[in-house]
């Protein structure tokens, strides 16, 4: 509760929120993109001290995870995503002109979005935790919506 | 900042929440139903411009997700689906007396909720991005919570 | 819109956060613990009626899912979890001096966190549905945030 210094009642904090967009056109058709770089100037221009953030792609062949910024990692993680998931001529999305059918499941299995809390102004991660960007299917504009709501 | 005509501070729009819920009775044990025009008049109903909305299934035998409305891409899902976690009768689980033990691990697959950000009055999607419900285990009455909080 | 007795405007309430942090120490390298009793309380604390608890590990060889409390279930979700995401000596992770490149891939999979929405005080779940902490890599200290925001 604040008071003006004839001990008013000011009216409190409303809920606040703030988006921005961005895009990615990655020169591989498959890759990561580390985002927490990215992620903590938003964050400072919102200027939400406690919160939720909310990093979603927009697209339907794409995904946002968190883990570690370990490059041997990232390379198991391709592995692993087209051992579950392999890209393959045999997608019936495909009678459609596609090729991509892998990318759609592979967004599925990663999901297209993480919520990041806001913690004293800050992302309030583990000290091991980034915040990537999973291309399935780029060499295109891709868009992504970062919306942080909160106090 | 709203003033009134005096010049008096009014007080500022305070966080809102809107909650609804939704039942689901699908003829086959197995479905996709495209959620989307059914959250929009939700979103209106809420008068929420800016602010995050959460699917969320309430049984732990259905899951949620966002991609793309095509049947040819929603055959490969349920393949790829079934691959993944098999129907069979070999799950511990089953010695309940269930036998939905695939479904239960579809579910975590799939997850069982997506966030939607909710910008200038709208569902902020990407062109292709549509909201599912999938059902792994259904015949039967299932419920969903559908809940936005924003200004 | 609230007014006195006397008829002035009062503020409304604003926006509120609460945020508590949790540490586990399983004895097993992998294991389930069952959080939902360990929410409540939290909840309660936080004074918060209408929102979104965020319950999110702060690890990147951890999980947090909703599902059922059945043992059998839980054996086969660990059957099931090390068919997709094996343990083994081959992941380019281990040339870091690491031995947890499938708890990586598990992570991944399952997610490291849940939105529970709260409405009127309550966690907001279906009557099967409890929130797990899924460990692929204990033995040691390991951290989690619990952020609700709401009014």
């Amino acid at each position: 509760m604040k008071l003006t210094s004839a001990g008013r009642i000011l009216a409190p904090d409303p809920m606040k929120s703030h988006t921005e967009y961005l895009t990615f056109h990655t020169k591989k058709r498959r890759d990561l993109v580390h985002l927490t770089p990215t992620l903590e100037p938003i964050l400072a221009r919102s200027g939400i001290a406690e919160g939720f953030m909310l990093v979603s792609a927009m697209h339907i062949t794409a995904g946002v995870f968190v883990n570690d910024n370990e490059s041997g990692l990232h390379a198991d993680i391709w592995e692993w995503l087209e051992r579950l998931a392999p890209s393959g001529p045999d997608y019936k999305h495909h009678r459609t002109g596609e090729d991509n059918g892998d990318a759609h499941l592979k967004s599925i299995l990663v999901h297209h979005e993480v919520i990041v809390p806001i913690t004293k102004g800050r992302m309030d991660l583990g000290p091991w935790q980034q915040v990537f960007y999973a291309e399935f299917d780029g060499q295109r504009d891709k868009r992504m919506v970062i919306k942080i709501i909160g106090e």
